[in-house]
């Protein structure tokens, strides 16, 4: 009796990991067999490529407030209440407007080497314009904001902030270069009106070095509000050694973008019920609204028509999930949030249970595994289905963090998780004139919509 | 004494498991930090994109006996002696000539629906030309050899015989569905002549949907030789919608390649003697051959300039490898193998000691790892490195091959293993004109390079 006593305890903590253990197992054959039909109908007909040719091609670039962004909006109401998902709606929301005006120009003048050359530049997003006849000045050159506060006043007053750190090429994930150099787009223009800059050239967010600008958010943090373009790679290089030998030259640059007032807008939900807890939510989404120089093929239409496929190929295989499963098209994540942002107001406005949301904001190559941000129980729960995903070439599952949309859940508790494809190629296309339809392939794109569904799918079985 | 006795075996096993253990943690601090700073010279200063510029664009296709291929070997041997390789030498190996001739014209004639449509084709590589007025017969469609046979001579005879047996899309691992297809291209026309055809037409090998014919090469088997041509599978959907309409509707074509007397080419090989063991010879290639339709930078450009960058980088970095490392650029892998065939009868007839062979052939894609041929104890040595690749996003070990270059070595019973990048974009430019310099991304050329430098570097250190 007393030895049963102390084994009692230790047989069930057995039996419970025996459980535990075989609890994956037993899911396995059924499950792997869902998994491979979802990929087959993905890469058999999947509809994704179509969708996205559509949105890329017949719509284009859709920056909030445009009336791409309105047709959008349209599109994908119109394709997800084609497919007769069960409920399909609009979620109202005010955007930020903000338009470029006419094309960019942009010259180094006088300099001693070369004398005056065009380069290419374009207005980051939020900036204010130059005024018609554009802003001239000298130029000096820093690679961060120490560099610049050391400069002071006295060495930047009047001039032009020429912010010129590059990508780390040695980081193999190059979303982590981004992150390393981003913040002179965002903040960049701020910090040297700090100090009297009467503008701020920011070197393109790219590892390549090319001809293309690549534009994005900025944010005004202070009073003084000072014009602030993108230059392309090679400008930037040139404009750097032309600098070095002749601190004198000039350059000179002309905007006319502008914010006008805010306009309404709207976020895009399909939803599937849940067939037998309809009340735990699960969120799948991209984002709907792009830059206005390019396509938003890979930024971020491939997260949009891989979300819609993610119900579509539930409903064409008559997987009936058990929670309910809502793919999101958010608007404005690319200069404001406020679509994501309003999602997760109105999850708690209308006490909604979210149980998990995913994003897929990485271009639409070929998909690597997820990343991951909250309470590592889910991770754990997640990582025992890892075996199941392999074989679809989902190996990492190391990556830290959700997409910016789904960022609000996050801060909510709900864990979150965002596809992770191939990431040498992004910073390619990421939001200048080359993000279009023709650099996506296939095959890529449809496998990333697959690798979601059967996530999505196995957290509507089993939960979180 | 008794109880030590019996201990004793156990206490080894135990103490060798230790170290068995504890060895590759040993190795790993100083070896990972070696791996990083290969991959660091691999993406800031990497030669391999700028090489293989010039050998697609200044060079171009460089099929087997063809100028180009002299041209090619020429290069490669001027690139490695440009290094100051320990040694850089040729090995002579005789190749076949096969030339296209013409361009190559078809067309579907008095179908009912359509009249006559100019098709895209290209003859295969091997294919004896139709003779100046082309042939013209009837189609008779099938998708495996078995429906032909059960046609026979009946069904046959006389008519050209359409292969039409596509890739299988669901095949996450493209090379697959090229397995299960090829044998079309290889052995259709000899199959096709047993039943008295007079000519095959293939659907070309890939994916896609397009308009470009996939080169490739055939065999034939019996006496009677018949030409063989690609046609791209936008056409061969064509072709097999308007013989479902009308049975009775000619095929038209017109080649004028033939075979010529084989010619003198060569294998381009550079050397870096081992450190501490010089006899023990470790290959790492590619194939310097491409076909002719497009400038074979992915197929096999790619794998040549990598092999180079192994031993560049080395030297850059001022790795001395303990064993001897050879980069050897194959000649004739595209129709005949005789490179890769006479570098192992050479390995034979010199008694070098070969401790492995890797080969890179499947294009320049963002590499994910590496597949595996020979023992298994080679293997397992292999895969207690992995936490050391892993970083690099080099995760998967599963696949089973080596090259085609070191197959002849294989048969030997050395160890050998090809480097497997991501596979979904490769049969979009696999033999085909879009085979070209500006579909290859400059990062993942380079860390395909790196991956590869880096798992020399383990075994060369540490042997197999």
């Amino acid at each position: 009796m007393n030895l049963l006593r102390k084994l009692l305890p230790c047989s069930l903590l057995l039996f419970s990991l025996l459980l535990f253990s075989l609890l994956p197992l037993r899911a396995q054959p059924a499950d792997s067999l869902t998994i491979r039909r979802i990929f087959d109908e993905a890469l058999r007909n999947g509809h994704g490529y179509r969708h996205l040719d559509y949105l890329s091609n017949r719509i284009g670039g859709r920056l909030s407030g445009s009336p791409q962004a309105a047709a959008a909006v349209e599109w994908g109401y119109q394709v997800m209440k084609s497919y007769g998902f069960d409920t399909v709606y609009t979620q109202e929301v005010m955007v930020p407007h903000w338009v470029r005006g006419d094309q960019e120009v942009a010259r180094i003048l006088n300099s001693s080497k070369a004398g005056n050359v065009d380069v290419a530049v374009c207005a980051l997003g939020g900036s204010v314009g130059t005024g018609d006849k554009g802003i001239a000045a000298n130029v000096v050159e820093v690679r961060s904001f120490e560099e610049l506060a050391r400069l002071g006043k006295k060495g930047v007053e009047g001039k032009i902030v020429f912010f010129n750190r590059a990508f780390d090429p040695t980081r193999i994930n190059t979303f982590d270069a981004y992150g390393e150099a981003v913040t002179q787009r965002g903040a960049g223009a701020s910090e040297a009106a700090k100090y009297g800059a009467v503008g701020a050239v920011v070197r393109s967010m790219t590892t390549r070095i090319d001809g293309f600008p690549h534009t994005g958010g900025m944010r005004y943090q202070g009073p003084v509000r000072i014009p602030a373009v993108a230059i392309c790679t090679r400008d930037a290089e040139l404009l750097s050694g032309l600098l070095k030998e002749d601190g004198s030259l000039k350059f000179y640059f002309r905007t006319t973008c502008e914010t006008r007032p805010d306009v309404k807008s709207h976020n895009v939900v399909g939803e599937t019920k849940g067939s037998t807890t309809p009340g735990e939510i699960i969120t799948v989404g991209g984002h709907l609204d792009s830059w206005d120089t390019g396509h938003g093929a890979h930024d971020d239409g491939a997260g949009c028509v891989q979300s819609i496929e993610v119900l579509r190929i539930f409903k064409t295989l008559g997987i009936r999930p058990k929670r309910t499963v809502r793919a999101v098209l958010f608007m404005n994540e690319e200069n404001g949030l406020r679509g994501g942002t309003k999602y997760a107001e109105l999850a708690v406005r209308n006490r909604e249970k979210h149980i998990f949301a995913l994003e897929s904001d990485r271009g639409g190559f070929s998909p690597r595994g997820f990343s991951f941000e909250g309470n590592p129980a889910a991770l754990a729960k997640i990582l025992r289905w890892k075996s199941l995903l392999e074989p679809y070439g989902l190996h990492d599952f190391s990556g830290q963090g959700g997409g910016a949309d789904i960022g609000p859940l996050a801060k909510l508790g709900v864990p979150v998780m965002e596809l992770v494809p191939d990431p040498q190629r992004y910073f390619d296309f990421h939001h200048t004139s080359t993000d279009r339809f023709e650099f996506v392939n296939q095959r890529e794109l449809e496998l990333g919509g697959a690798a979601m569904a059967a996530l999505i799918y196995l957290v509507s079985e089993y939960g979180l």
